[in-house]
């Protein structure tokens, strides 16, 4: 009822600070039997890690898991699998200045008055430091869908204005190693450089800059998604949106498709393999999505993420007491949280899939 | 599990097709001694049902609704409270040409293929039909949030490519009289006229067209929404992308905010009243959520809705044998369903805030 | 959140007051393609059905019950079926009396005190005529069960301090007959009249007795149940527990086996089949479940009942001033709840296994 | 869904193997600013941790608890409370001779065939080790009742055949302290002796016994519970019957109560403050709760467990080849659970309580 959880059948409880001991994550109702590659959950984490690039915040963490639960000879065994990601570098006095600033745009002011008390060190619980945890949970999710065939590929699509061209091929293997070749992680090399340039540019002027990461999914079969309420859109939507400086989501189409016509946006069924098991559409305007329930197309949704509330330049702000203040920020900082929001929207959408799967193999 | 449940504590369930015996819900926890305007209710059906004027669906409904439970002498008594809403003109008979088509951009195809049957008399469950249910339960959460003083305001603020100004007021009475003058519900009269033009054009051209509506939430007091998953925004986005055609949904500075620097991005906070209790800020791009909690400034979104699917002109599809036919839309359909979907917006931004209301009383 | 949900995948939500206009149930996670026996369900309803015999009360009610969504030519379409069951017989003027009186043992005093309102008439919502909806629902989870080979078989095996004998059968449809053939519903044909006997003496004396109803399930597959918390035997006694007037619930040895030693309480391991897929046990005082998992073998179970509160004797309470004051029952009541109650249990025992055939099927 | 939480507000979910690395518990929910006695804390563990007496099994756990998130100097700060106690006397040798052997009455059998794969550890999951995470949590969950001056108090009523009289006080904290004078935590010391006696026999005979643990929770306001299924009974009944080994669940009359009449069993009101918000009953067969919600009377429950499975004497049984082999009980049991129970059950209680308090905030 606290809103830690999400899924409902496939069940993350999330739980930490930026500056507590540690953070984590508890899984419960993934399947039984599902062969655990540490390495590839390691490697995960490391695409979200700070510290990757001069790009991204100077925080120094190695996010080492530990599996404390759930687990037996490398196997799931059907009960809670417990992981915990220890605090490494928490510098808790870089954010004694503002113990009792609320700060533009951040959540310390709603925290505050929501709970009567916050953790200030570093944004607390409001901090992004949390989606670690998800991250971990998303590998799980991602070993299990890799059973089923089923791959998530996110990629940043734009930064500030910069936009990057389509995709341009739709192997996903070949594109991950493209998006990994450049630390913005834009499927298009040039405009990764152009990107990354404007970053550097951005955070030399001790500024911020949003967003977009685009995703596709593919191989997620004909009929996950529980209408009318629980749209396999709907439930991609909240997810993206519960993510850290999201403001925008859309799917297929999106805003773009509330300005075409009928004509123009179906999406018109043929029937490649003869069999009504697995018809296709010409075009996707539906983003693999009709009635709320997969088609078997891809599924494809674009996520927008506001600029970082921290900037290190001199701003007006309000304290506890009520007085007018000045506020620079201090502490380690993202000029751009895309790069490493790619892993966290892909796991949020490996969460998503793999609870449908489950919540779907009632009907079977 | 299913998805026909929406909220956590003011929880709705709703039930029926279109062109079954009737449609309804049971509102779960709604707090007693609620008293019911009757009338209010009515009215708010009858800004959503068919048949309004020239640029909507012919079908007539009155929606007229009886409540059978959870009232007495017109108060609440805090137990279930099941609205019933009989179908009057189902024309079962339209739909027997698309028993066996799949309708292009439909969810004939995965309904069908989720549940291994389907209701194909007028989209079944799948129907728009389904949302009357949620404005007669969103009607009872507008007469709760009016206890406290809060209001919401939708307004079609964009038909195909023709955008709607700056609203010109915050005063929503006056908004909504301005709204209620013209057919589109749009709050800006002269672009209403065009954009009316503009449908009745589609309309006759046997086409449909997309749209936009906003939505403005005033009075909601600072504390509401639960992190890190069922923040304020999530629940929002969520609600608003299970209904029906909705393909995109944007709060606060949304995905132009992507585009901006944190410098110009930033809310800064103020402080009028000189209470800690009632900051403001000089800006809005946070849309009235900070952190996924309500700030206590007004909460602003758009929602995308693509074009209606059902066009009158033929297309290509796929029959349940895998054969490819010829299909033209019958039945009576809209050419633009913002008009009636401002009303559906309204009412679930009404359910998720009077949700998150009763759900922040746990804390006090 | 509001208590009147129960299960998580096969999930109902029943509404409606003893004199209200009806009562009801949606449930929504029926899976689809269930052939509905509208006379088995109109059955079930005719079992629990007040005016059964002398011994029940007298109100009169047929409880025809219609499905107004969920269903296409007689089979589920894995949409929410809801059913409506009308309230024919409320003689609201019944209670008058004791608008403003606090009747001992009932549950005035505390709804009064919980909503500060309450429906009076015939106990509102707390009267066991909601118990129907529940009936009705369990009919269609019984037929689901059906095609599992699940049976169930509830029976009176105490009224009073007169037990029954242990069943000398284990043919579900022959201990139905038997119980059938008595208004008492127990198994035993001599056993029965003396129940009845005592029955309409304690009517006579305008008193009421308690009773005990026990249950065998027959055919329960190895592997149901959710620990640690939602095993088996706790879904089953919340479901028990929730029904009217029950105030106890055991499953195999229950309180007698708190009495016993391990050496004797232990059920050994055989291996007629020769297969560990279908071990069975020397003893069954696990009741069939073991860890909160069934075993595959009998699960069995009781029920206490407590007296009904209301007597058509004089008794001392207080009224809603404060005053103490006298009250004689009126209305119609039952002497004694466990012959219809019967149903009832047989019913919530129904949805809690469908329930756990559903949940454990994300496992497969 | 998977079954590993508890409570819809103040919500738990436990995770954790027997002979794991550590086991521990997520609290999401708790109130903020709930300042944590440390102490308190670690003394309720102790309470059930292993090796407290010649009575209990000698496993040595000193059950040393961190908290990881959620609270800031000492005081809840809202967000989730992660809790861990790491295993330390894990011998997983002990349990070698059983990976392939399923224990009479244990949870061996049913774990394997629901999952297809079990930690045989010590039981894995299915170890009551996993109750010291729910007793951390209970804990944090009677500080906060204490803030209500609601308190719980659970008692050895009968070991085997041996019961204890009637409780001679009804002052909580003195009889805490008898009880805690005795290793068998009866409240009657001369019955205590008995029991211990009893026990030690069983013991060197290798056998095992089974008991009951009585309940009265006292200062439980008037309106606690969330009828028509999540009843405070109901509530209560499912958190008893969670715990290892129970067998039966009754409250207020109970089993006993099914054999009264309406007149004998009726809780005549009273009025002594002259208050209708606090009426008393004479009598208490109600057991504190009158249609699912407290009435603000004493509430009273009684829990029935089995003997442990795990007794000290050769037994046949089978292996997971379908074989017929003998087993000899080995690592550390206890011969009967009931004096280290007492805990687990007012922790439970504690949580029910809790949880149903916050539920009740929504009507205020």
């Amino acid at each position: 009822m606290a809103g830690n959880s999400f899924g409902e059948i496939f069940t993350i409880t999330t739980f930490g600070e930026s500056h507590g001991e540690a953070i984590g994550v508890i899984i419960d109702g993934c399947p039984p039997n599902l062969e655990l590659d540490m390495e590839f959950i390691q490697s995960e984490l490391d695409k979200r890690k700070p510290g990757q690039s001069k790009i991204t915040t100077q925080r120094k963490e190695s996010d080492t898991f530990s599996i404390l639960s759930g687990v037996m000879d490398g196997k799931t065994t059907g009960t809670p699998i417990m992981i915990l990601i220890p605090n490494e570098d928490q510098r808790s006095k870089d954010y004694s200045h503002i113990r009792d600033k609320y700060r533009p745009s951040h959540a310390d002011y709603t925290y505050q008055m929501k709970y009567g008390i916050r953790d200030y060190r570093g944004g607390g619980r409001s901090s992004a430091r949390e989606t670690a945890a998800r991250v971990a949970a998303g590998a799980i999710a991602k070993l299990l869908l890799k059973q089923y065939n089923i791959e998530i590929f996110g990629h940043v699509s734009a930064v500030g204005s910069i936009e990057a061209p389509n995709l341009d091929s739709d192997i996903i293997p070949e594109l991950i190693k493209v998006r990994e070749s450049n630390p913005v992680r834009c499927a298009d090399p040039a405009t990764a450089k152009e990107m990354e340039r404007f970053i550097s540019e951005i955070k030399k002027d001790g500024d911020t800059v949003g967003g977009r990461v685009s995703t596709i999914i593919q191989g997620v079969p004909v009929g996950l998604g529980e209408p009318v309420f629980d749209k396999l859109h709907a439930e991609l939507g909240k997810a993206m949106l519960s993510i850290n400086a999201v403001h925008g989501f859309e799917y297929g189409s999106g805003f773009e498709g509330s300005k075409m016509r009928g004509s123009e946006h179906n999406d018109i069924f043929i029937n490649p393999q003869h069999s009504c098991d697995s018809l296709r559409t010409l075009t996707n305007f539906s983003g693999g999505i009709q009635g709320g329930i997969s088609n078997g197309m891809d599924i494809t949704f674009n996520v927008a993420f506001k600029p970082v509330a921290t900037i290190m330049k001199k701003q007006k702000t309000i304290d506890d007491q009520g007085n007018e203040v000045d506020i620079v920020g201090k502490g380690r900082h993202d000029p751009c949280v895309v790069p490493r929001a790619v892993i966290i929207v892909e796991a949020m959408a490996a969460l998503v899939i793999a609870d449908q799967l489950l919540r779907n193999k009632v009907y079977q």
